[in-house]
């Protein structure tokens, strides 16, 4: 299935951006380059720019070595991303036809793409149509997403630079809160992304440490949400504790399956994947915690800061992303397709993790949550296996190159976000 | 005024968190061991923990060279912070003369005070109490608010940290707007601190380089904002970019008085010094946007977060904390009393600034505010000169500490907070 002369690659960037996906798109450089292949062309925004016929050379925008360490440092995507679902391939060929005359018109051999479930779901797609059709391209997924959802890998990129950020900044909030005294208390609350699962919410725990009591509560979204019994527990808190600090995820829903975000009657909002988008969980908690108990209340949302922090980055984050885009970049060479690459842990301490391939069949649209024995009976808190799990990937940091007091990026492309 | 045989000194910290008030708590602590004080006091959350007995003995708790270094890193008050404005001396000598009565029973020579406009307060009182009752202990404030509204200094230590994190922030949220693409667009509105005065709101600028287009507008609060021209503004950049990011002041308000926050109809809340508190001016305008341009809208609240990242503190902030507290304790040593310690900024390029002793009665209550000529003339961004004057202040960084991947502070004291 390899082609004796290597011909050209293009990569490209989807879903919601990370600290670390510009480090997986500069090791699918590097490797693509290493391993002789003559132009590595970037998907601006994704595969929706794609079909419009937009991508660059990327040996333009990553000229040297200090580019590369740049776009190590970049949050966000750097081709720019999108959030757009290939249809089924029965339904509408055309669309299938219409990217595969722009790739053969670009002679790629490799497809690249870095992203979450919903990205697979563009490599599964595009690998089917490849086999149904005779073509030769390969296409491989390379995991991407703070929400550490994937099926079938330990972990995925981005995970631990959020994670980092997230026990840092929780560890911050504490301290801020514990330095006030408030006539009735007060308790805040901090909401964290992850709809379904609660790998981020669950990190707020890594703030707990010798010189840290750590969250008073964790609620992740695997579990019903009990307002009662959050309202009941926030008042016995209280009474020992001036400052309490509760961290919970966005998508925390009560019983019958209703958003808490939803309960104070907030409008929705249904992206196009029909994942809803959900704010004002944190509000509203910290709204009803202060008519029931007459405390002060602070609703702090980590909001887009979580995931674009590259300044709190983990070095083990940053230099695994690297290592998947060129394990994808490498998988894809060989003649692998349809596949996505996986961490497979073989020890938590000392930590250590391969890369493999697997079938993306197995992995797009499959989330994965946090199992139930990894948080306590009640509900409200992260088990020690959590932490053993987590801890792992927020080790060391990358220095961002700092200029004139601010954290250097690679510049900004002009390519993309424009109208 | 100096006593031959030194005997105690007696520190607090006031108002609200900063990254750098616990620099200040180990210049003063330093510099009064290096004088030959025999015990250095710490005021348990400020005054108010003082009139009911609360202090410790500093010693203690920073017993070398590490919990030194450590407390510098350690974001919020150390020591736990109070508001509580003293009344006047005429409505109420008793709280005077019990104050002045534990003084006396530790036998305190030196009463420093860590804190903002309202500690600069407690700081005029006191000492002007000691004048009329021939107390010979000596009261000197030193500078503290992520506000930087003090009158007649340059500027306050805290401020740069807060304002390297918030340019920081605002840069990683600038790219991840750029990154993605939306169908009508995109507005993310930056909510900052600062009640009245613009300083930190305008730090939101200092995203802007060769590498980013910094924010698209920003509002300080010390100019009326026009609900109509923002709403307009932002429909003009959306016809030429995808993703706008507007920086807003908490406090910004109407023509006529109004906090945009109460546009919305939201609840009021009004602390002890009579200020209001308020939240929600970033989700009114999202709201607005949205409903009025049909884009997709972000509202992202820095909230405590700003005032408590010491994970990426300023290094001539924390150095600047540290020297003032130094300054503080060297002006009550040698007599000086109903004094704060200011700086005097004599270049901007290279960044020079002396510390100097200047009368508390000057001070106290007086809010400094941005210049209206480092406005420009819309009114919606800070001209160059507001960089030139804040750029020297985030320069350089304090590495954190780092314990299994989370930045390290001194351990939590288990005497404040607790009820």
């Amino acid at each position: 299935m390899q082609n004796l002369k290597k011909r050209n690659v293009i990569v490209g960037q989807s879903g919601g951006p990370t600290s670390a996906i510009n480090s997986s798109l500069a090791g699918v450089f590097r490797t693509a380059k290493e391993r002789g292949y003559a132009k590595v062309y970037g998907m601006i925004h994704g595969v929706q720019g794609l079909m419009a016929g937009k991508y660059i050379d990327l040996s333009e925008h990553i000229q040297n070595g200090l580019d590369e360490e740049l776009l190590k440092r970049t949050p966000a995507a750097y081709l720019g991303s999108c959030r757009y679902k290939l249809p089924k391939i029965h339904e509408n060929m055309e669309t299938f036809k219409k990217i595969f005359q722009i790739l053969d018109d670009l002679e790629i051999d490799c497809f690249i793409y870095i992203g979450g479930n919903d990205s697979m779901d563009t490599i599964q797609k595009l690998s089917d149509y490849a086999i149904l059709t005779g073509s030769e391209i390969r296409f491989v997924g390379c995991p991407k997403t703070i929400d550490n959802d994937l099926a079938l890998t330990d972990h995925t990129p981005g995970y631990g630079s959020a994670a980092k950020y997230i026990g840092t900044s929780v560890k911050e909030v504490i301290r801020d809160g514990i330095s006030m005294e408030m006539p009735h208390g007060m308790v805040s609350i901090v909401e964290i992304m992850g709809r379904n699962a609660g790998w981020l919410t669950g990190a707020a725990a890594l703030a707990k440490g010798e010189d840290c009591p750590g969250p008073d509560a964790i609620y992740l979204p695997e579990l019903p949400f009990d307002v009662d019994k959050f309202v009941a527990k926030c008042e016995d808190l209280l009474k020992v504790k001036n400052s309490v600090v509760v961290a919970v995820s966005e998508g925390i829903k009560t019983a019958d399956g209703k958003y808490v975000s939803e309960l104070g009657g907030g409008a929705d909002y249904v992206d196009a994947f029909g994942h809803k988008q959900l704010t004002g969980t944190a509000r509203y908690l910290a709204d009803l915690l202060s008519s029931k108990l007459g405390c002060k209340t602070r609703a702090i949302e980590l909001s887009t800061l979580q995931r674009a922090a590259s300044h709190c980055a983990s070095r083990v984050d940053i230099l695994e992303a690297y290592e998947v885009g060129g394990a994808a970049m490498k998988a894809a060479d060989e003649g692998d397709t349809g596949k996505m690459v996986v961490f497979v842990r073989t020890s938590d301490d000392p930590y250590q993790a391969n890369t493999e391939v697997k079938d993306v069949h197995k992995i797009a649209n499959d989330e994965r949550l946090v199992p139930r024995e990894w948080v306590n009976e009640e509900g409200d808190d992260v088990t020690p296996r959590f932490i053993t799990y987590v801890r792992p990937l927020i080790q060391g940091d990358v220095a961002p190159i700092m200029v004139d007091g601010i954290p250097r990026h690679l510049a900004k492309p002009g390519f993309i976000n424009m109208l």
